[in-house]
């Protein structure tokens, strides 16, 4: 009964929002049912995961993190089973699964698990009788039996992991959006959309802030060298962006420079400051951040001026207060005079495959902003992606001046087609 | 750590409606938490079920048993979760638990399933470590791993069936009302509480429509003879009232002849006219309706009349449309004129351990329906029990008739305590 393709398709919270969005993707799936094993992996409905996260915090200002993924994992269950009732009401035979049916193993570790393995018996038996197997995306469990989640985004990855299980041809992740553009089109009205874009760059994008994607998704689709497509449940007609290999990029000769500006406005710097220039304090200050969960993303350590150095770093506004904690219970021991810390940053950041063949793509960043009148704060690079960190109030006119700098309006299309 | 006593706590829809109410049954339990291992068993939140089920009619008219099963069960463990967030912002250790987790086995049956087994091994893991175990009621799963509901009202059997399997002293069923009555006190202002009920009146009472209890949930307490009460949890302090053995009724010398009026509004009568005298007919209606899955109340069957009879039954009204089309299809084959239908009944009864010991009490009731002018179209009796099928205009007005002829209101208080 299995054909001989399989599809994955991903359907966010906005595309399952009510019965209409409901019942559009369920037209989608059945036209892609006709050619291959169909697995969908469905979000909450709309907004159902932040009103969980408000209903949790009138019970308790700081909810246990198991019986928090045992509330919010009810979300992805409602829109699985409403989505099989729609299926079976069109005529087509599906069944919902959740994650302790479907086989998502994770880590032992709530709210960001990530995906150990998938035990894909009973989704494929259910293929098997040709029907379409509906997954509630974003849930997992360990291998005692907690209920998990992944995540923001994280049925993104759920999708990406199955896809990769089942050794399925490809993967849709359908959206809001019909595709990755050089950047917010709600900033800059004139970004265009990336016909194609590389892992590499998606995943740069996806970790600064432009929200299309799940970072993991990303790295698990390229590890798994997955065809995954960005695209509209509002547009299906539409093929979207598609996520390729950087050598298949390049050896489209498509290369370019800047792919796109990402904008991160949840940022939040902090300072360690008049810090004695000794060997370990870097290693002593990060490593406490680490050991507590805290992850930092920028980093910068001031050049020692009479032996005193200064040591900056950025993290998610959401781990600021525990950061400032942590960083007040250490300062003493690192010798620093004080701990200060800023609300008021986002990290604005150019993404291109290209960039490191072509030099000088860092100078233009910045004399795009310094044309600009802005100020930069902290400098970082990888090796496809330039970020600085900037005052909040002149985020979006940033990505303008370098948005425009980099003539990403005007020459994507002619470029990239 | 495990304690010698274990208790179970059922705290139904209207007891963790909302916020307060959940803190107000997490006070109860805590309170009983210092004597006793605690097992927490909750409904779905206020009207969630409800919501639920009118959420899926958006999809499909007739949602399959499977799917709808996996969306209601999502409203025991939004709430199990929640309770559990709530008992930790007390300061107690507390898991939420859901079938899968909790050992729940069922029967390979959706909407009302029955359990069949509870696999204690998790829950005892969680009372050993001194947690407060919250379990989701109304759920199960099967052998092969779907979800189960265990229909309305399922949460009460989910509690005692825990109760039984963990061997717990007893088992407390907190719900918006403090006991269980005479007859329902929104009819009759003057019905009185029961403080003692025999689990065999329960069983009667609770199928009539009394929707104090779970039939099943009493069924399952007389044979595993579980302490159980019905208390509110709006008034904690008030004992409720306890259901207890027949047995122990008679030694306390309370039986009395009537404990309690009960009304049943959602029958409906249909009736196969004109029915040749022949055997084996009614074993053919009852048979073809049976294997339908359609359960059939009161059945009359006239005396012959020239060789001909008429055979009538009521059903609960969800029934009706389904045993209409049953009965359609067989009519010719039993011969019979026609099928006539009416939705316009109601089933009055009433319960009382000692009834058979007291010759009379039929004629009584009949006597009081006759004196109010209420035609009585169908009679069945069971040991305790004695039901009348009347006109639904009627049906208040019965039970006023009734409750006032056994002088309910005035004596009971003092034959029972």
């Amino acid at each position: 009964m299995l054909k001989e393709k399989t599809t994955v398709l991903k359907f966010g919270g906005t595309s399952v929002a009510d019965a209409e969005c409901i019942k559009r993707v369920c037209s989608i799936a059945i036209e892609e049912a006709k050619t291959a094993n169909l697995v969908m992996v469905v979000s909450a409905m709309g907004k159902t995961t932040d009103g969980l996260v408000k209903l949790a915090k009138e019970f308790n200002s700081l909810p246990e993190g198991r019986e928090l993924d045992m509330l919010l994992s009810t979300g992805e269950q409602v829109t699985a089973s409403l989505v099989s009732m729609c299926l079976h009401e069109m005529g087509y035979a599906a069944s919902s699964l959740v994650a302790w049916q479907a086989g998502f193993i994770t880590e032992r570790a709530h709210n960001r698990a990530r995906i150990a393995k998938i035990k894909t018996e009973r989704i494929q038996g259910h293929l098997s009788k040709g029907e379409i197997v509906v997954l509630a995306g974003f849930q997992g469990i360990t291998d005692c039996g907690e209920v998990t989640t992944l995540g923001r985004g994280g049925t993104d990855t759920s999708a990406v992991a199955v896809a990769a299980a089942l050794g399925a041809q490809k993967c849709d992740i359908y959206t809001d959006v019909d595709g990755v553009y050089t950047t917010d089109p709600r900033i800059i009205p004139e970004a265009k959309k990336l016909d194609i874009v590389s892992y590499e760059e998606m995943l740069e994008l996806a970790s600064l802030g432009a929200k299309v994607l799940h970072p993991r998704s990303v790295e698990l689709a390229k590890k798994y060298d997955i065809d995954l497509s960005v695209r509209s449940s509002f547009k299906p007609e539409d093929k979207g962006t598609k996520v390729i290999k950087l050598s298949e990029v390049e050896r489209m000769e498509l290369t370019q420079a800047v792919t796109g500006v990402a904008l991160d406005k949840k940022q939040a710097k902090l300072g360690f400051i008049g810090v004695p220039d000794t060997p370990g304090i870097a290693s002593k200050i990060f490593t406490t951040l680490a050991s507590n969960n805290v992850s930092v993303d920028v980093i910068l350590q001031s050049v020692a001026r009479e032996g005193i150095i200064d040591v900056a770093f950025t993290v998610n506004q959401d781990y600021l207060r525990k950061a400032i904690q942590i960083s007040e219970e250490i300062v003493k021991e690192v010798g620093a005079e004080k701990v200060v810390h800023d609300e008021s940053v986002a990290k604005i950041s150019i993404v291109g495959a290209g960039m490191l063949n072509k030099p000088g793509i860092a100078s233009e960043m910045f004399t795009a902003l310094f044309d600009a009148g802005i100020n930069i704060q902290m400098i970082t690079t990888s090796e496809i992606k330039i970020s600085c960190v900037i005052d909040l109030e002149h985020a979006e006119e940033a990505v303008k001046a370098i948005h425009s700098k980099f003539n990403l309006a005007g020459t994507v299309e002619e470029i990239i087609v």
